[in-house]
């Protein structure tokens, strides 16, 4: 079988870096090009220097990797990806967007968050929102991937099962995740000068991410109503991983062992998303590097409240894994093809 | 003036060592005696490089430490403040026990989470919970004093003015916690060694960690009606540090500035709590090493939450330092003695 | 083909975990069985819940265990590779023993610096120090491999090109070391516990740690001349990643640009070392997860020194993946073969 | 008493930030005025709230704070010192300068590594290198006080009482250093962002760093020859602390016993630098936050090198507390004015 040549625009940044080196090891596909704005013309490995060796193709520009493509990871910041798509539907090749642009199906919401309008409203019609464990079969028939943000991801996949199956009074969801500073991307900020960000930790941005109406458009379609949530984000001294405590209350007459049960059934066939047993807690130190998603489940019963440990790389599972969970699914390969490495110990 | 001679029991502990430290440089103390079990006869400066140069008494027993001591600072596992207290009460030195065995109230709420009794009743009558900020006046006359817990003072000064001013809908109140790895004290376990810890993160005792009953009682004596909050700690991989986002909803017709407006006037007169501004976030760099609490207030107005960010350095304005505060105001001092060092930016 | 059945004796330790996790993807082999003292009976999994969905088999006793195998990796403290060797020759397995047992040619240098005898002189000449870049023909004949510590891998690595070539001045070689704390193995102790650990970075062991003898006994084969070296490791707040910094005089009349080209020459075919270009530095960072070693070199002219900086992962080319490496040649396999993962950026 | 004005030009910086907080508690000083260029009109608290209380002066432009001030602290990039000790000269101002502006003594050599110019060479006449274990004398008569850079204080105070007393067989001394990286400033730059930053370790600048001529022109004072030094200093990842692993070789018929003697006669009466016992290390942890240099010795018999490990943080001792120290010295104070807090444990 001829390889899937893979193109990665915005290679430079983490989640890029990111989709380079698991793309590498994946049997059956090839990174055909990698595109950068600012490096174009250098190696990725003079930037990269892990990677030495792998032999990557000279940076070019965007547009000349669309046309040696059959899939386009896109890692950019929002508001560039309607061009690409456009692009890459004429060249036919896929696109798999890791920015917001192809997240949110209102486009005044997308307009209040991001400042930005969706010029080719058509697109966002042949675009899926990418969660695999939520939306298998309408991955397989998009045209446009849109690869969901990292702190939704470990909120949908954790709430999924309570939601779907009414188990929750969801009146309100109270939403705590923490972030390794990959996050925040190769960008340069003081909040993200060594000497600033270790041994420090804060909230950021509390209420008001814009997260926040791609988690509750997630959390409303599975639940089949409006689901409203507080979402705090928090910066965590790490390199890499997400954790996400989530605290909703019970539904009248449910128990909590009816909510264990719901998640191990949720999830049993699934090769990403480990439901830990009784009395362990999910712990971004055992999915670093991997595309699991780790979830343990805890019960304060005195205040009928269940909470949800949600944990992920954000920059596998996050971000470059589940896009190429996505391209795999699209392609009929299995599912897990260049993401069996499991995560190291320490 | 004669300086205050004070003794620490449990000196080579992490709170222990921290008084040490403190003390080492208050103006109107001295260190009159060290003790410790394991390490009797010993100096302390062997097991803590860090303080060689102090000087300090070698390590002997309980016993003989408090018949040299007007203070003592008792810093043990619980179930062993009372004898102590006799003992000083006996003497006629002040003990400031650092253990959860003089902060609940009630013997069977005691029992039932630190499965022992209260064998000696009548010197829980004596003793006050010593949170300066609330109960200044009675710490003036208390015999025994019962220092708070870590987390229960980032959560009393985080709910103070909303509580005592009933802008809280307080059915239900979540406290989402993370404190620094000296939390967990001197002692080795797998789950703060090194590797295991560093890049790692996770919940722990969620709605289960022996800090609850005392939170609810602090808080519920604050709102003069029973509070009832569903508190979940981590772990975070930095040495100290706590830091709390609690989560509340408003009370009818109560609009955010009124909050903003009550925690500024109450904390208005106070050295140790500094009210963020608008717009900036409470961290625990910014107290490290220092007595302070942050507090930075954070409104969710589509779900008509406030988020209330609380920090402060576990082992000062957590342990040692807030007992140092509370012997300046048991014995009359100004209430920053010793207490004046500002946080390094790093 | 069938798959290489393999046991790890001491699973439970990092060495082991690692090597569990990286044979987990290796093409030609299987875990057969795991065994560990300590945990006899139970689940790794459960012991690292990063490895959950692996269904290893249970931990068993290591003499079950080499009835099961073709190849036995042994991580175990020194002293008890000797009996575990006999049990593999007669059952007929590969034994890589990750312990110093197999390392020292020398009966009284090991009893000088371990404190046990050989009892079984006969199994060092059937044994080979298995350093792959310089005893590849050896290993393909050895019967027992002793697997190289992670220190010397990274200075025999740093210094072979020079040493082989006659370029230094060889009357006295400092090497200062730094490892990361997985270095210290999973066993508790004060000087690994997190907050003692973190934002500390002390020597230890100068000029008298076990590898060097190892250091010595392989530079002065390689040198052809008796070499004699300082060497002082360092711990340092990582979790993974030995860095050496290697000091050595040029020998008369030979310049830094030959020194240059010997190292580019003498790794050209290597699939594991990978040379610095002029003015880059190697990091931990670009090899970590990985089985390479990075080489950078750097000239102090006024002083006619040359330094050398090596880096590896300490668990993997320092341990878990360079005995598989050993494992690939001993058997005829591609040598990178289930050792083809990148290192990660972050 | 009148308490001593001080102002601190770069007060933004990392440098400067720390001066702030040291003199904040300084007993006979107060901070008149500071400075910025880039944060002229602002608050210095809204930069650094971890010093919100402080009620500190709005910074303002340097030429307006040497009109207010006793002593002016500059902590700026090299090449500015000069135009302001002009102008302290002349309002009649102590300047403590923190750059290497007055850290050399020969132009050449100074235009050599900073590639700027002496414009006024005979303020060099009025200035001394102000290392106090070396220079008190002087430093109580000089105009201009030239504050010596980190590393080279680690190593002129681990070197002195070896080079004073002929110890040393001086051919060629190695020195291995690590930084914290405070030691780089609160500018961003790739290198320091956390996340290359955290799990990281290299060398840079290996034999060519700026520091070199100012350890090797204090080194060759104290020995009163030539003294040659290879200098390699690394990247640490923690945020505070510089350790100094230094090697040389014993002089003819010298003991290892008379090098601990020589150290320990050396520094008996100083309030800052602390002999280890043998068989300690010291440990940057050990001298965070303080004004303390803890210095070890070890010794490798087999190739009679003594190590000497010399540790401070690079933010006191190594910078704002040595300024202090020397402020001190000049105004016939108690050395350790301001300076008496002890290092935490952790």
């Amino acid at each position: 079988m001829n390889k899937i040549k893979c193109g990665v625009i915005g290679a430079t940044g983490y989640a890029g870096a990111e989709l380079v080196r698991l793309l590498a090891s994946h049997p059956y596909a090839e990174i055909a090009a990698v595109s950068s704005t600012s490096a174009e013309g250098q190696a990725l490995e003079s930037i990269y220097p892990n990677l030495k060796g792998l032999n990557l193709p000279i940076l070019e520009n965007a547009d000349s990797l669309i046309e040696t493509c059959d899939v386009v990871f896109a890692s950019l910041p929002h508001g560039l990806a309607e061009e690409l798509a456009v692009k890459c539907l004429k060249k036919g090749a896929l696109l798999i967007d890791l920015s917001a642009d192809f997240r949110l199906d209102d486009a005044s919401v997308y307009t209040k968050w991001y400042k930005k309008e969706f010029n080719h409203p058509d697109l966002h019609e042949k675009s899926v929102y990418a969660l695999p464990e939520l939306s298998r079969e309408a991955i397989k028939k998009a045209e446009i991937i849109g690869n969901p943000g990292c702190y939704p991801t470990t909120i949908a996949l954790g709430l999924m099962p309570a939601l779907k199956n009414g188990l929750t009074n969801d009146e309100h969801i109270v939403i705590d995740s923490k972030s390794g500073v990959t996050g925040a991307g190769r960008g340069l900020t003081q909040g993200t000068h060594y000497p600033d960000t270790n041994e420090a930790f804060s909230a950021y941005k509390a209420g008001a991410h814009r997260h926040t109406p791609e988690i509750e458009q997630t959390l409303s379609r599975i639940a089949g109503r409006e689901v409203k949530v507080t979402f705090v984000p928090h910066l965590l001294p790490v390199n890499r991983g997400i954790e996400s405590s989530i605290y909703f209350t019970l539904a009248d007459g449910v128990t909590f062992e009816q909510v264990r049960a719901a998640y191990e059934e949720a999830y049993k066939d699934e090769s990403f998303v480990r439901v830990e047993p009784d009395g362990a807690y999910a712990n971004v130190k055992n999915v670093r590097m991997s595309n699991f998603c780790d979830i343990s489940l805890h019960f304060d019963a005195h205040a009928n409240t269940v909470i949800v440990c949600s944990c992920i790389d954000n920059m596998v599972k996050g971000a470059a894994g589940q896009a190429i969970q996505n391209m795999n699914i699209k392609f009929g390969l299995e599912e897990t093809a260049g993401l069996t490495a499991y995560p190291p110990a320490f």
